[in-house]
């Protein structure tokens, strides 16, 4: 279950690497690259910085999920775009909240404290949309005002703590539950933080 | 010949490195290190996702060709200038058929399947330039409409593909000359691909 | 004293995201992940090159120093933006010393070249604040006309060719000494090259 769960997560986060990719017109391989590296790019990542082998290297299905659905977005692009757009905008919920508790489970079985599973976590989430968003120029989502981050860190140190009390499955459950949840009620009514846990600063100079 | 060629791919790189950052003013030592990155960063990222140590490090000649490249071309700047752009263009074209065709050997040497080592040929050949428009601020070549993608992945699937009939030297200069023939095709008549395998959509929401 | 002095390192690279961060509206915890990945995006790429386990894995202590000091900044910022511009300036000088002489030594433990040594002293310095530009939108400091790498660079080949004469502390001290002290008159006068030694092309042609 926990398996076909990853591969949502892959498709989902190909298929928004090829969206992304079709705002400017590109060729079929261009796009598929950029949707693998979108899928792929947040648990590269994360296997490099533990020094394991990478997943997609060693589990070819991934692999193959990955570059399959890329092609099928990119064939399927008319059918796709007339889904309403805050479909694909939960399904990456999904996969984020997916990527979140994978990594988690990956580094705490490696040994590591509970507070660097959450960062591995929040940065397999996040890598792959951000190389997605360099390599197609656009603003990386951390600069997008609706919440991203901070969905997934809270989902993710509940993660941790409950991990103490509780059965592995329940808590993995709540977690995905908040990290989804707490994106959707965002992308739903377009939800930031209270401004003053925001931050914006006019600087005239140019600091370092 | 081969270890020649890969040396030549590596300055072709550094070149266009140097001549990316000359856009913007920027101090000698700041280009020598746009043009190393650009020069090995394809490489290094393949030997980090294998886990093997990062070639530059066991082989110093071509940490020594990449720096030596990128000082030369600065200074050579404007005899540089002066060749016909595209002669640059084709070098790179080059470089790209030289640097895919090395990391296919290199993946298939650990014993992963064709279709991972053709995916490792694509990044590696790519990774240094999409590193360089990066650091100096440009569109990356994945946006550019005319074909780059495209050609690397079908002469790497033909290498692997004939790898399995014949004599292994011979498969590389076929292989070789598809991608830089493309490419050199795609170059010289700014070719691209058939208008319906290639995608632009107009989104008016933002997507994820 | 060293570590002490790495800890300071951390402490200001993640300030200067964290300030990088605070330009677009975001919240605490997107403005938190780029204040760690500038304070230890550099390191985490010498170690993954090097193939060495990441330091902030290994010493938690750095973990918690740039996660701190990215909350703590975020806090104070009404504070911090009262301080003169420059001192941030300086800081970061301060840091981009420290982590470049961290960097070479740690390379030639490994027994690489001292060639190696300084390039990787460079990359480990400057990276965390090119991921820092890269993630916030920015132009990458290496386009910044003032002097950046060109300190480092200097600073760190002084640093090697002493040490071949001299005791490490001392060593360690004057190259430091040279690249804060380049950094510090850069940005006291706006410091660049002379003309000769930057570059400046305008191309038509869009080249590769």
């Amino acid at each position: 279950m926990e398996y076909v769960l990853a591969q949502v997560g892959v498709v989902v986060f190909a298929m928004s690497g090829v969206l992304s990719a079709a705002r400017q017109r590109l060729d079929i391989f261009s796009i598929v690259v950029v949707g693998l590296l979108t899928a792929v790019g947040g648990g590269t990542l994360r296997d490099v910085i533990l020094d394991v082998p990478v997943f997609w290297l060693v589990d070819l299905t991934t692999f193959w999920v990955a570059i399959a659905a890329s092609f099928i977005t990119f064939i399927g692009i008319r059918f796709i775009l007339k889904l309403p757009p805050r479909l694909l905008s939960y399904l990456d919920a999904m996969g984020v909240a997916l990527f979140a508790v994978q990594a988690i489970d990956k580094t705490l079985v490696f040994g590591y404290p509970a507070a660097v599973a959450v960062v591995m976590g929040l940065i397999t989430s996040i890598a792959g949309g951000i190389i997605r968003d360099v390599v197609t120029n656009r603003p990386t989502l951390l600069l997008s005002r609706e919440l991203y981050a901070t969905p997934i860190m809270l989902g993710s140190i509940l993660y941790v703590v409950l991990l103490q009390e509780m059965a592995s499955p329940l808590c993995r459950l709540m977690a995905m539950g908040v990290i989804f949840g707490m994106r959707a009620i965002a992308i739903r009514w377009q939800l930031f933080l209270p401004l003053r846990l925001t931050l914006k600063i006019d600087l005239s100079e140019d600091n370092p």
